[in-house]
């Protein structure tokens, strides 16, 4: 068994990382690091582990650590960049769920999340890990970057679009919908129940930093420089994010010519799942599974193409994919521990 | 007190209609119609009347009508068109809450609905209902069709920004979110606890018939033809609609004078609420009220506007729109029984 | 107009409080007070009022207080303490929603509460503001003691039944189910949507301080001492608190008998809704009104009882009661502003 | 691999063991059967399963039942007594998950149920399928009548209270909230989201089914007749029920003790999770596991038990108790492809 170390196993990421890694065929849960809880039992803090993980939340132990071969870190952003080079110096593989290690250019994160980055030369070691984009170069990363939710959702909707040439660069409008564990366990009003049950709000417009990441990766897809317009939107669901993202076609194009552009750039994607016509992704399909769906509407009297794509943001969005990456990295096969269904009920 | 008649008050729009009449200081229910539920007391039907309203639903009774200065309309499409204009011919006032009425030229009613329209005749005497755009004419109507739940947001969303020029008239986005009343009282497996809560799903993509209410009216505010991808979404709230809105700036513009534009337009508008810089609308904001709350963000970066705008859809989106009208074409204050906060929690 | 006060105005019970008021008839909203939002616009704090209510929370201003007639203190328990004798000695008519001024007996309170009583002498003033128990005590009371949520349902479902002797003393279980919005507006993990929704747990077994109010009250109906069994959860909804309680019966008696009992002791209760055989009582029945339901099954193979009662919990259970005991006090129809249904979607 | 049958694999107890099947080591699923549904691919159907699942849904094909060594009947009772015969017949391993194999004497079933019993024989070879129970006669059974949900949880949580007569068998009472996967996939009323949210009733008070079960098996336990108040009622979660249960005492007792009965008692089983003095189970904690959460408050002030319970009803009340009864029966662990956690976000 691989030992895997979870710094930061208290948060929402990290206890369904730890969650999905306790049902891994490959790996032991050796050192599961939370400052706040450190010498509580996992299992009194989350009682759905009760009698299935008896494991003790501790301080960070770099003796512990010296014997993972895997860390994963669920730590806030600026955070990770402290912990994460000694990490990576240690000869760790090491994943990270935070933004620090998801840009190719530090300006940009400087820019994004008014923070000077910690740690610029290990960045550079760093590989954006969504696999459906880097998997070859995952597998030979020993530092990867965990995308964020909303912008696994948004890629995996998009990039074959633009890698074919099939909507303008303009005009790209990605309207999202989230549940409220991409929040985080902190408390707010908006996520106090009564406030949040039987409502629904925008938030971040125009100023969310997954916006920038979205830019990054889909500009490299099309090798030219795309900017788009995210919206990120709150709803009373716990899991999931749904994406309906607009684009205008360059030319008009058959569904089935569309949709074979996808088959193609998908083609070794396990977790990607596409539609037929007629058929769209809802978050119940993927809630509780590492799936991303995707299916799309042509509009040809607006000449235009609306996608619809949906992840579970836990899972595909942060624990799942943080797994995929494991798997490509230590030359498992990519769906160990991760090919279920979602549970739809 | 001035009579009123129900035709259709058994589904979601009509109870609610009812609800509200019953509230109204100047209305008496004089004659309540369900051809499913006649013979039954209302109050068993929807048992929060108990001890409010003792009224019986009562089969279609022309010799009451005849009594009544004022009858709605709460039935299906298709259906309303047979029965309207025999109302209209007993010089009664009419609103009619079905699409039925709302449209200029009845092609466009043929192609978005595919029915051939009924009362091609009645139909050009029909005013659209909503008042933010119609007041003056609505006043002098005695047959009105109320718009749809979705358009009316996301006309209300838009209209100052195209009828000052300010947004391209290509380009138009509307993701819409409704909550379930909008779907009415009918079982589907969509519709269904299991499956509706925790769920998000997009639907009708492309095809939506309100697209064709929200594109007539643009284009007669902007004086030129606008067209419009609208995209409903249903999510798990009971009440509500959010519509985010995008559209491309024609020029750069700041804040302040993109509100003065709405500020001008809605000036004599009692329930538009506009939003300061930095705020924007939620559902909780309205849900219970006959409010059109309206907050929007400049994207400079992009040039790109984007609108939040949330109503009721069951009260500004049907049955207090329809008040709304009928106050002002008996020539009450436009207000008139209408004029309460949401109650949020 | 009558000038009322409202102290601790920013609370759900004090905000459900001014928005029933805001649409009472004969009172003005002439002081809001919070001393954590004194300076902001109401309408700030909660959107639903723009438009509707203009007015500014106030720190407590005593000259202002003298110019109303009735206070309402919507405060914690053992603050309310420390203001009520004020206002009671300025001669004002004083509405407290706390637990302060609820008992007979200042040390069961002390039991329960685990504090001192702070005004022993002004409570022997209070009276107990259920209107259903003690209507013509209200209504020359010039200080009342609101009831609490669980405690006005409970009371409600059972006190006939204690009343005519039915059910026996021994062996009452009073098993209740409340809303979020009871819990009130502070934040805690437990009231966290995604620890919240699709959750249900018991809290305070056997310890909650309803259950002496409940107590207190059935043994004064029943004339002798009552001990109940009472168990609180939380459930997935914002309003409504929904009681199934359980009782012996004396002696078998049937369905109509026991209807009886309930429809005399309720003869003169316009906000008691007696439910015929067969049907029960659910929340949806009553949110959003000031009814309390009560419908009940006589199980004959056990010769027990089963009462469910429901109400609004903000209303019935809160606000609207406070309302209807001011009515009381100041002579007016007891159903002012009161007399509207739930909104049931 | 052992292959197995499911007959009824388009209702919610059939999809949820079938994706607990799907998840199980040592499992094929060979022939999974509905009529409704026979001929469409069970992705199709159930759309979370696309990739992970390739099975089409077949009429009931003998052959194909001849090569099972298990079968699953998921179907409604009275419909299962028809067929599980034959089933028994063929000398399969039958795992009955209605309501016809779970009783030992048929006129309890005919009281209760309203119908004949049509294989009062073969319902002498049936085992009551709780293993918490019956582990060693499950072992050898070959037939066993799964239990209902409410029943489950509800023996579970006093058995052993029974078993060692700490309380009186008169005045128990069951107060069981469910969540709505328990009423299964056909449309009503009050399953229709807008009805089913921010509601909660109570139904078939006094008469409801699992009465009867609860009764044999606790009177089974007791050696004495047992009677007991059962009142299911209908909350807005998915998954999900909690008893709570009241008994009284019949000598003082401390809560050691008490926890000391229940420990003995459930020595040997693996899925039951005791809780310590102060805490109690929630839903949250077993959903989507196979665990039964049990903890308990002495009210010494009424010599009074309250006992709280939570399981999943389709999981440890449906799928996942068949399954730990198929391991019992085919001599593999008891655990064998059910030892998850639940997963609580």
């Amino acid at each position: 068994m691989t030992r895997v170390c979870v710094i930061g196993g208290s948060g929402y990421a990290g206890i369904e990382l730890i969650r999905l890694l306790n049902g891994h065929p490959k790996v032991e849960l050796y050192h599961i690091v939370s400052n706040s809880m450190a010498g509580r039992k996992l299992w009194e803090v989350y009682p759905n582990f009760k009698g299935c993980l008896d494991v003790t939340y501790e301080q960070l132990n770099f003796d512990k650590i010296q014997q993972c071969d895997v860390i994963f870190t669920a730590l806030p952003h600026g955070v990770s960049s402290e912990i994460v080079p000694k990490l990576y110096n240690m000869d760790k593989t090491v994943i990270d769920l935070s933004g620090d290690f998801r840009y190719n250019n530090p300006k940009v994160y400087e820019t994004w999340y008014g923070l000077q980055h910690k740690a610029p030369d290990v960045l550079k070691q760093a590989v954006y890990g969504l696999p459906e984009l880097y998997r070859e170069e995952i597998k030979k990363a020993r530092l990867v970057g965990n995308p964020g939710c909303y912008t696994t959702c948004a890629i995996l909707a998009l990039a074959p679009l633009l890698k074919h040439n099939i909507i303008e660069q303009n005009n790209i409008i990605i309207d999202a919908k989230s549940g409220t564990t991409g929040a985080g366990k902190g408390l707010s009003p908006g996520l106090h129940f009564t406030q949040c049950s039987q409502n629904i709000k925008a938030y971040s417009v125009a100023v969310h930093r997954h916006t920038s990441e979205i830019e990054q990766e889909l500009s490299l897809v099309a090798q030219r420089e795309i900017k788009v317009s995210f919206t990120p939107h709150l709803i009373p669901i716990k899991r999931g994010i749904l994406v309906t993202a607009y684009g205008n076609m360059n030319k008009e194009a058959d569904w089935d010519t569309v949709f074979h552009s996808y088959a193609q750039f998908y083609k070794d994607a396990p977790f990607i799942r596409l539609y037929e016509e007629g058929k769209l992704p809802e978050t119940n399909h993927v809630a509780g599974s590492n799936f991303c769906d995707i299916g799309f509407v042509l509009d040809k009297r607006l000449n235009r193409i609306v996608i619809v794509a949906a992840i579970d943001n836990i899972i595909k969005g942060a624990g799942g994919q943080a797994i995929q990456n494991m798997n490509l990295m230590l030359g498992w096969n990519e769906t160990t521990g991760l090919m279920f269904p979602g549970y739809y009920l």
